[in-house]
């Protein structure tokens, strides 16, 4: 199983509609591999909120009208947040069926002045037991914050720390959302509080934006890069329902299978995309898949470990927070910079020797989780 | 492939929750089944409007929170009309890596005073295309009926006896969402314009209910039947971009290659449940599917010929018209339905020697199509 072909749209606050932004991500996945997108079998579409921010649903078919007479299975796949990744996950279980799988996530998020984007995404979470309660996601993720500062002495400086370096390697990246070329420990810091502890700029943008992966069953040429191990994991949807909140037992049970599958183990990888929807989200991710020990994510974070010089590069292209996170397409976008990485074609923010990368991806606030696991063919 | 559970509940306007009601449907499947829920390996969900019906999205989550400790993969699919359709083809494909698969199906579409049925459904078509010009599914399908009538000379006492046939189906059949005793013709006839040519009683109603399936790599029971072929093709989303309204391409396609993979052609197969969202569609899948020829499904049900007691009974369980049409969960009613059948297990409205059933499903106006085709295993 190889990624042979990425693409991906600036992501932003866009003037371009859903249908114009998912058809430059798979034209320039496209153009990226070696086929023709008459070699697809069956394309998967991810998207989130497409009902209510454009009223329109039946993607699958939205797609179909931009390749006329082709016909193929076209399906739509959504879980969340982790809608781009779980749509990558279903990709790779039908390489069994085809040669070449086109999986292609959209979200347009901005524009609509009557969408209210933090109501529609806590659709994320139980209607009974989150929304009606005001539990909606920075909420839900400030609660994981507390519980974590409680039990393992993390700060707020240490959440800051992930911003800033987000933010630091979205400069390098020239289709982030964000190109603040000053973002100071300072801004971060005085950013205005959203829901304690979780300032401003702990939290990921509201973005739009597409991406696109082809995926093939046998090797096509020397920039492939090879899927050695994917797993999609769930649990209960409201926190309300959960022993612990300082872990996510998806991510837990979604990463030991993806290392099974690749009968490696998290000292093996060289570069990773964690699903950083709010700054805490970054720690417990490194937590639960195994990259540190639980409550030492602040230690990495404050020694600059997961910086791009550092042991472990995490999020070098800015991840959520800084690259953006238009829902249905991050998941994909993780992909795609784990692959441009690999092939060592991410020029400025590029890390020596990245053999193997992980991109993980979570729904709601744990509720899915998706683990990925590449390795590049070159080195 | 085999289907080896089939579960459903009632349906019709209900006083359940969509959890309630996945819960119950899949309970009910695996009792059916000779495994138990610690054997499935994957679940797909189909569902359209949860997220304007009840404000609720991430359902693989919520299906999660029944299961709890399993974090077994959990994923949803959107295809408009054909979501479960879709789901269960989808959950053929996993079969590729998972023994066992869970497909469910479920809607929620009553007991919302502030829902706009109608308006939400339009989310099948295309915003600019069709919702802004009004294109609501009635008037789609209408255009369909008008072109039908006046190419094929099909007439609207034929729509009428599509509706009298399927009411007549659903008297006998316990979980359908009608069980009117005294449908007649005049009553049919003399029901309200919704959009000419089609009056009340040509259009499926407003239903809320659950279905699912569980399938298996290998056969396990003498009740088991087996998947010979499935597929699924996609179109334009919107009529505003066809060619031809009296028959959908997606439908051929699909269908052509279904019968490719169970090797028999349209003349082998005994019973046949066809996507009948409004009565037009029913006489439209006949010719597409290779039934009959395209004019030639007025004679057919003229004739009587797609009775219970015809050459080839077409919607034995009251079709989408009077079984319901509970979006998500419609397409895998069908498979239930059939499952039934070639068990000889549906009672009152047992076929004689049902050996080999199709199923057909549609989203939009054609914008995607699936067709599947089982064996029973005991005739």
């Amino acid at each position: 199983m190889y990624v042979i072909g990425i693409g991906k749209t600036k992501f932003g606050i866009l003037n371009e509609s859903i249908a114009q932004l998912a058809y430059k991500a798979m034209y320039n996945a496209i153009l990226d591999s070696p086929i023709s997108i008459n070699d697809i079998g069956i394309i998967f579409v991810s998207n989130f909120l497409g009902s209510h921010h454009q009223k329109q649903l039946h993607l699958n078919s939205i797609i179909s009208s931009m390749l006329p007479e082709l016909r193929i299975p076209i399906i739509g796949i959504e879980t969340a947040c982790a809608s781009g990744a779980s749509a990558f996950y279903q990709g790779l279980m039908a390489l069994s069926r085809f040669e070449n799988v086109l999986v292609v996530g959209v979200e347009k998020m901005t524009g609509n002045p009557k969408m209210k984007s933090i109501e529609n995404l806590a659709m994320a979470g139980d209607r009974k037991l989150d929304q009606e309660q005001g539990m909606i996601f920075p909420a839900n993720y400030a609660l994981v914050a507390q519980q974590h500062m409680i039990r393992h002495g993390t700060t707020h400086e240490d959440l800051s720390l992930v911003s800033f370096k987000n933010h630091k390697n979205a400069n390098l990246n020239p289709l982030a959302h964000y190109n603040y070329k000053h973002v100071t420990m300072e801004m971060i810091n005085n950013s205005c509080m959203i829901s304690s502890p979780l300032n401003l700029f702990d939290c990921s943008p509201i973005s739009d934006g597409a991406s696109a992966i082809i995926l093939s069953r046998n090797r096509k040429s020397d920039r492939d890069v090879k899927v050695i191990g994917s797993h999609l994991a769930t649990d209960c949807i409201s926190l309300a329902q959960r022993k612990d909140l300082t872990s996510f037992a998806s991510t837990k049970a979604a990463s030991a299978n993806a290392f099974g599958q690749a009968k490696i183990s998290p000292k093996d990888i060289d570069i990773a995309e964690v699903h950083d929807c709010f700054t805490i989200a970054e720690l417990v991710a490194m937590e639960d898949i195994g990259i540190c020990k639980p409550g030492e994510s602040k230690h990495w974070i404050r020694k600059e470990m997961t910086g791009l010089n550092g042991d472990l590069p995490i999020n070098t292209d800015g991840g959520l927070k800084a690259d953006g996170h238009p829902i249905g397409a991050s998941g994909i976008a993780q992909i795609y910079e784990i692959v441009t990485q690999l092939r060592g074609e991410a020029e400025k923010r590029q890390i020596d020797k990245a053999r193997i990368g992980l991109a993980h991806s979570v729904g709601g606030v744990g509720g899915t989780a998706v683990v990925s696991i590449l390795r590049g063919m070159s080195l």
